[in-house]
């Protein structure tokens, strides 16, 4: 018994053996090319999110498509891009003042955004920023998790106040995140997130449009990204998961799968017939304990597809899922086909619930021609 | 405003800005202690799980109370354990036969015990080791993820009669792990998961004592080693988690949630009143994904404590819990009194759901004295 199959000739030494995050160029690439389309085709700035990737090299893919300003959701991850050249970067996080150091040397260098949401935090920034800094208002439009009311305006008034007396802080507009959209399961319910949100972000304009010409009204999600058409009374938006996809945008109906573009390469370590089930060196230190609620009700933490080199094929019904996780281990509930498909020291490939977190714990990508490194 | 306040003395300036995985040593330390004692009261070799920490600081406290073997969950950690001088280590994992090169170089210059559970594997084994091998035969005393059941011992002798067949290969004994007993609430439902354990653990023992004379039964999970007494039958405890202790051994039983040595000091950044939730600065990047289903139903990602340093204090009740976790944002339901206790640009303590799997994300330990690195 060999291992040899494993040794693809397109890969020469980069042989396959433990979990590996394969990303497919071709379809990223092609997830970049259609939103960067639909920014153009909708006349809005394009600021995606790049925490999903966190690669200079994917980066680069976007800046060969014309992309120029970027979002982050950390300080750490902002400086990551400064060192490949970014220059206009939005930190979609509600301002962490006790990173105020960090603040000051990246505003000194450049165009920075941060998010406010609080008077304490305008103050604080007002009182201590030394160079130019431009300040989003976060504001809820319905997902509840951070943002102020778009009708608590004496809130806002608050902030706008604070940031007039600074010389350093320039209001910049509102951003708004409608994260609710992933609770969605189909386009109509996403509809109704996207439509809700547009009411409440065109409200602020009109309030705040005559004192502030400039005003960035800034949105975006995956889901309402990639499904929406109108995005009237929006000036930019921000989507960072569509780079990759992964099961959760397709059970919201964001995407197929043949849209996602990363797959875990898994080793496949045991088997046991009794429970038709596969057992994959892939574990929550891999693919993340993110998981997604199946149609049947029972939890699932993943997809099998069949590897071909560091390619994958959508060959296996919905009856094959991963059924547990834990550090190192996943359990893949399979079909009998599929069990007698599979032997141990084979790999199988598994389609994330959450791309972001799994690309997050891996570090690295596996494409066909070489590994991309990230922060 | 200032952020004085969090510039610790003792920390000088380590200062604390971003999430922080804090350490607390003497916890740390007696909760090694206590399970060496335990394992020396019951003649045992204590083998523990170093999947937990992946520290070689932390594995030196082990081997400073005379701990020489160990227990690691992949090849990988193996190699970052043997270069801290680590010369005995069980990888408590499938063997995933594809890292045959690395299982080569490791069994060449360290005692490698590996897990088999299949002919497959074995044969693989002997037909391209080249060093001396131990091998343990993987039994499921219960759990369901791995293992052969200890009733099937045509395949159990299959995969002796192929150890038997080489020169390297050495057949050390059965290693069983009670992972259902993390489903247990209380110390009678361990208790239950334990007794039926060591059942099997003796039956395999007394079929094959015979033949295999030092034949070890290795077992041990942190629910059973923590709070049981009898370990009649088994020679080895592997427990990994004890080391730090988390909510989940807290809401089986395992531990008190004094035990529990870390946390994660996070920054809050935002107040939201009308929902009564400090929004920190802390994801499911920091804590991990892993959850925990509340007596009420809810979910609970956290328990947030009340910070003095890099200690903390479990100053707040139940009513307290981290609902909601996003990339970089937790959301942690509070009570009025802890609501009005935090402002922004303070720092809050949170004990992990799964310390494993924050540790694992946090890639670092702050204690009282210092920055501890890891894998």
């Amino acid at each position: 018994m060999t291992i040899e199959k494993h040794f693809d000739p397109d890969l020469t030494s980069l042989t396959i053996s433990e979990p590996t995050l394969l990303l497919n160029k071709d379809i990223c690439q092609a997830n970049i090319s259609k939103m960067v389309a639909k920014a153009q085709k909708n006349n809005l700035i394009f600021r995606p999110h790049f925490k999903t990737h966190q690669s200079h090299e994917i980066g680069r893919w976007f800046r060969e498509v014309g992309v120029e300003k970027i979002t982050v959701s950390s300080l750490r991850m902002a400086e990551y891009f400064v060192e490949d050249g970014w220059t206009d970067i939005t930190v979609a996080f509600p301002v962490n003042i006790l990173e105020i150091e960090r603040i000051k040397r990246l505003s000194s260098s450049i165009h920075l955004n941060l998010l406010v949401e609080s008077k304490t935090s305008a103050e604080f920034l007002k009182d201590n920023i030394t160079s130019p800094l431009s300040i989003f208002i976060k504001v809820d439009v319905g997902y509840h998790r951070t943002g102020l009311a778009p009708d608590h305006t004496g809130q806002i008034d608050d902030i706008l106040h604070t940031i007039k007396k600074s010389d350093h802080l320039d209001f910049k507009g509102f951003l708004a995140h409608a994260g609710h959209s992933y609770a969605a399961r189909g386009i109509e319910e996403i509809r109704t997130v996207h439509e809700e949100s547009l009411v409440h972000l065109r409200e602020l304009r009109e309030r705040y449009n005559a004192e502030y010409e400039n005003l960035i009204i800034s949105s975006g999600d995956t889901p309402t990204c990639s499904t929406m058409d109108d995005f009237e009374g929006i000036d930019e938006i921000r989507p960072g998961n569509f780079v990759f996809y992964d099961l959760t945008q397709h059970t919201i109906g964001s995407c197929s799968l043949s849209d996602i573009a990363v797959a875990l390469a898994a080793p496949v370590v045991a088997k046991h017939a009794d429970r038709m089930e596969l057992i994959v060196y892939a574990g929550g230190v891999h693919l993340s304990k993110d998981r997604l609620e199946r149609d049947s009700g029972q939890i699932s933490f993943g997809k099998p597809v069949e590897l071909e080199g560091t390619h994958w094929k959508l060959a296996f019904d919905d009856a094959n899922y991963v059924s547990k996780l834990s550090q190192e281990h996943g359990t893949v509930k399979v079909t009998r086909k599929v069990f007698e498909k599979y032997n141990i020291g084979d790999l199988i490939g598994i389609l994330p619930v959450h791309s972001c977190l799994t690309a997050n714990l891996m570090k690295q990508y596996r494409t066909a021609t070489g590994v991309i490194s990230r922060l």
